[in-house]
């Protein structure tokens, strides 16, 4: 077995989800992410938790909500016997993989929100575990991002097997800031954003369930924004419900978006924004950190967690990121959008500029104002 | 896909484990399973139930059990929520296929031990479910089997995808007449054994939850004897704790085994019969009654299931077979030998020939006496 595999099982068991003694761990392989699952099951067995292996593949669901002959007066069934699974357990690893990122691409959108209403109980008491979510390099991720196989394998490994405790103090800098912070302004070539985070808290997103991080590989600070003015240019190229999605160009008054194009993929986008009230308000500012993650994938997992990039979320904020009791915007979706900071970009927090040309003040002296 | 691959899944969902709407059914997927999870996943979602799907690797197994520092002071854990899963599961679909046999040959048979009493209240679990077992043919089994993989898929489905409720009907004949029969007397070439069936109910396994019987294919009619006299060669060979056994020689004097040699493995037979009181004793008469199993391949589910075939099994009785409220010859073990039953063989109910070289007295004109 490749020594990167273990060494991934590793920080997984240990780092991110804190795997002890007499845990319950649900531990979810993809139909491609067999030889982690054989390297996390030696962990477990090491740390003296418990294990029980379910198996997640896009082809299996495809089959079952295609055939499932549901309407309003026939949903889907709740399962109550997976969301009994999950309120014992303590731990929930997701170990991603399959053979085609596309297994699902015909399962109509209606299908799959019903039956995402009806696994909502399931889906809470999967997120009241210490769940981490990583993938197993595969060559339907490698297709993905354009690679060959060995060339991914070395891209994700060196994402993922960092030395996440100094990048947990480095990125503890830029949380104290945003902490202390009350407006983010996010510059690039011509445009600019402002948006408040007065009174909200960052989140340290360092690969550990100990920092309220739950993918495994992270590396950003991300925060809950609001009265968003401005307009910004996402430049990161994405699929999004199937769809290429290039330089999408948002512009924003009052916390909302009022106008929008882009130079692939407009569509989508109006489809995303016309989703609910909260789908045309921010409900993440994140800042990628990960210097192991070198180029963009179309995989999100690894993409927002880019260092010299920061990204916007259409939708959902995270409760973490709120005062105690208070809710952020709402929606039903979280669509991520990402923009290139490595080139004529600044990121300033009250003012100060933080992070110019992707370098931030602690890495290189500039100018500050 | 395999149109045999629908059938199968057909037979399992409806015939075997005979699914509702809104049944909770929890699907164990083998590594090589895949496709045949796919099918059943869609019968599931046509019959409007849930779905949860396992994932059962040996290697899996193996790495976590061979991991674990166990001992009496530190025994595994018991996987609690793998119990509330089955405790809250209707249906229990175990599609098994692996990519190696023996990939759990390297685990000491103490950690197995140590962790079949660990899982003993899920086991327990399981079984209160309408469970069924079934293989995907895969290429190791066809390795097993001394076959290649296409006669192997052959040989499989012609096990599987038959006409049950025909079968059902024909080995109710013979559940009949060894409910109403006190003794079973078997003849093979010089050799006979005699065995009491006093009071005892046989078990028509026509691969139905309804008829008691969990395994796809199955094709048997089985019963719980005691007080066996007599000798018989069992001259199917097997692997058992993976080691080749070839002609099993027993000898029984007042329902226990007083003599026992092999052409091979005898070392291995000794071993089984000393694990408890209850080994040297008999826990099931078989007879097998599937036509479409017509070779013996060294998997337990087809060879107990071949047609002119009987087996005897050391240690652990059925409870169904004995009247309520009383218990057969307990074991902590089952195994099962064959014996070929095709040529100079009889068996007989009460002194009535009811087979004859493998041909019932329904199928064959012969003397009955």
């Amino acid at each position: 077995m490749d020594e990167r595999v273990r060494e991934h099982a590793d920080i997984l068991v240990d780092w991110s989800a804190r795997v002890e003694p007499g845990d319950h761990v649900v531990l979810s392989v993809g139909p491609e992410a067999h030889d982690l699952a054989v390297a996390v099951a030696q962990k477990l067995g090491e740390r003296g938790a418990t294990l029980l292996a379910t198996y997640s593949s896009g082809e299996i669901t495809r089959a079952y909500l295609n055939a499932h002959d549901h309407d309003h007066d026939n949903p889907f069934a709740e399962p109550t016997h997976e969301q009994a699974l999950f309120a014992a357990a303590d731990v929930y690893l997701s170990l991603g993989g399959g053979r085609n990122t596309s297994a699902m691409a015909d399962v109509p959108s209606g299908h799959r929100q019903a039956y995402r209403r009806a696994v909502q109980d399931v889906r809470e008491a999967r997120f009241d575990t210490r769940w981490v979510s990583t993938v197993h390099p595969t060559r339907s991720l490698a297709q993905q991002a354009n690679m060959s196989f060995e060339a991914y394998q070395d891209f994700a490994y060196n994402a993922i097997c960092r030395d996440w405790a100094a990048l947990a103090e480095e990125m503890g800098q830029l949380k104290t800031l945003l902490d202390e912070g009350s407006s983010v302004r996010l510059v690039k070539n011509e445009m600019e954003l402002t948006m408040s985070i007065d009174g909200r808290t960052a989140i340290n997103s360092a690969a550990s369930v100990a920092y309220d991080s739950h993918n495994l590989p992270s590396g950003e600070v991300f925060t809950a924004p609001e009265a968003t003015e401005g307009e910004m240019l996402f430049d990161i190229p994405m699929t999004l419900e199937g769809e290429p999605v290039r330089d999408v160009h948002l512009v924003f008054e009052d916390g909302e978006v009022v106008e929008y194009d882009a130079a692939q993929g407009a569509a989508v986008i109006g489809e995303i924004l016309e989703t609910d009230e909260g789908a045309s308000r921010l409900g993440e500012l994140g800042i990628g950190m990960n210097r192991g993650i070198d180029r963009y994938t179309d995989t999100i997992l690894f993409d927002e967690k880019m260092a010299e990039t920061v990204h916007l979320a259409l939708g959902r904020a995270y409760d973490a990121c709120l005062p105690a009791g208070q809710q952020g915007n709402e929606s039903a979706i979280h669509v991520d959008l990402l923009a290139d900071m490595s080139q004529d970009s600044r990121l300033e927090i009250d003012g100060t500029v933080i992070q110019r040309d992707g370098r931030f003040r602690w890495e290189s002296e500039f100018e500050s104002t």
